[in-house]
């Protein structure tokens, strides 16, 4: 049987010119145009430009999602009889760069050294070092589990934050979602990588956020729907030690009307902290297809129920 | 007998109270006047502080250094005849902070964003990853063994160059100095963090700068002695897109007049990458005194024909 697939990325020529050179067996890659919806059986696909037109497939069976993100396909009234797989492993180094920039950054005081450097000014000051900081983690999955890694590496304590409180190796301690408020006013770094589900809605929310160190550093690099981004903004201005590094919103792009773009604590990212790099991706989608072929169980599925 | 102790930092009082916490035997803590000066047996002091007292010294039989670096009391005509021991193991972790964070920051394009910020523009842009770059560090001794761990988590490919060319763990490969050039011009990232020596003086000069990547990323964390710093000033006027982080300079504070305070491409911070912080100093100090009492080897010992 002839396996048909529907390319639905932003950069489709780069995928299709990537998926040719891999010569894979008994796979049409079918053109851009819109009778390729109904005909394709195979998707390979970003979750937000999927979502609108699944309603108008009539072969899928297999929708590979070029991001880790899926919560695009998980509206009630989507369907879900087809099979989700979408793309791990990649994401944790990428996540551990944006984030350990950002948190270096902000420690070294990159902003204060290059003002003194405009005005010709040597003036060593203090700053802190990331040995013995705690990391508070929100989520402990795989790209969770790298920045955790990374983190112990720079010698900081890890704490993990998952939905029953499951042990993970690489994490110094790992608690319940139910916990959260008893580990807020003592981390000094608080990062979220958690999915967009009903269960992750708003915990950082205004009565949590005012639990956190007055010189805290709060990421969010998961999803959006995390966190309360008016009460977080409001905070901000009331506690100006306190730094937000943000890369994923609710409404994206953020809108230019939010108070949060002009807070001087609070660094704006437009969702880049871990980009899919076509190559990597294309190499997930190769593995899984070899897989379909064989007719074996694919990698990285994901489940209707959880969300993940 | 009682040991003598004279503290010449920048920071005695902490210092003070710090080691007498510690209750060391036998100790005295001299007072800060110009007698103790000839009284101590002991210093523990910093290298700049104590070179130019060294020739008052009657009774110095150890000098604790609270730095790294002790190139000041290397000059020809200072005093040899004395124990000289420096401060190792503590830098490593904050050199690789300093380097990291710059290295993310430029790579993740923080100055890009910082703009698009302030305009309310959300402009999802391409980047570089760390993973599968290559980092060429100048010494191989504990803090780039550090750094290059560091480096190796995030995926880059590590090459060493020291003076004999002896592999170390850590490295993916390591050269002599010999052969410096023919590193520099595959290196997406160079790190200097050679001590001064006579050996390594002025190796990154205008023709071994010429050779460097049209991109690449120049750290010196070592010292200033090894790099022509006007050479590199008119390199960087050429090459917009290769940037510079430098950190240590052969005059510190570097003059106002130097025109690479002005260079677009460089990054100059005022000798801050890895300070001694004197809790962990007087670690070492205290770890080495109970050495003394027992009459064994000292740690970190200086030697005065290689210089470190």
């Amino acid at each position: 049987m002839v396996n048909k697939l529907l390319l639905l990325t932003r950069e489709n020529e780069v995928y299709r010119d990537l998926l040719i050179k891999r010569n894979l067996a008994d796979l049409v890659i079918l053109g851009d145009s819109p009778s390729s919806i109904t005909e394709a059986n195979i998707w390979f696909a970003e979750p937000a430009l999927a979502a609108p037109l699944l309603n108008h497939a009539r072969h899928l069976r297999w929708l590979q999602s070029t991001f880790a993100g899926v919560d695009k396909l998980m509206a009630p009234r989507q369907r879900q009889d087809y099979q989700l797989t979408n793309v791990r492993g990649i994401f944790g180094p990428l996540m551990s760069e944006y984030l350990f920039g950002y948190l270096l950054a902000h420690n070294r005081q990159h902003q204060h050294y290059q003002q003194l450097q405009q005005q010709k000014l040597w003036q060593p000051g203090n700053y802190q070092t990331l040995q013995g900081q705690q990391l508070l983690l929100l989520g402990t999955g795989s790209i969770a589990v790298h920045i955790a890694t990374t983190a112990k590496h720079f010698g900081m304590k890890v704490i993990g934050i998952n939905r029953k409180g499951q042990a993970i190796t690489g994490f110094d301690l790992v608690d319940k979602i139910d916990n959260l408020s008893q580990y807020l006013p003592e981390a000094d770094v608080i990062a979220s990588v958690l999915p967009n589900t009903p269960a992750t809605q708003n915990i950082l929310n205004r009565q949590s956020l005012a639990l956190l160190k007055s010189d805290a550093v709060l990421f969010n690099l998961g999803r959006g729907n995390v966190l309360d981004l008016d009460a977080l903004a409001a905070q901000l201005a009331l506690k100006p030690h306190q730094q937000a590094i943000l890369d994923v919103f609710n409404q994206e792009p953020l809108p230019s009307d939010h108070p949060i773009w002009l807070s001087t604590n609070a660094i704006i990212t437009p969702h880049v902290a871990a980009p899919s790099f076509p190559m990597q991706t294309v190499d997930v989608f190769c593995n899984n297809y070899a897989l379909w072929l064989n007719e074996q169980p694919l990698n990285f599925r994901v489940d209707f129920e959880n969300g993940y």
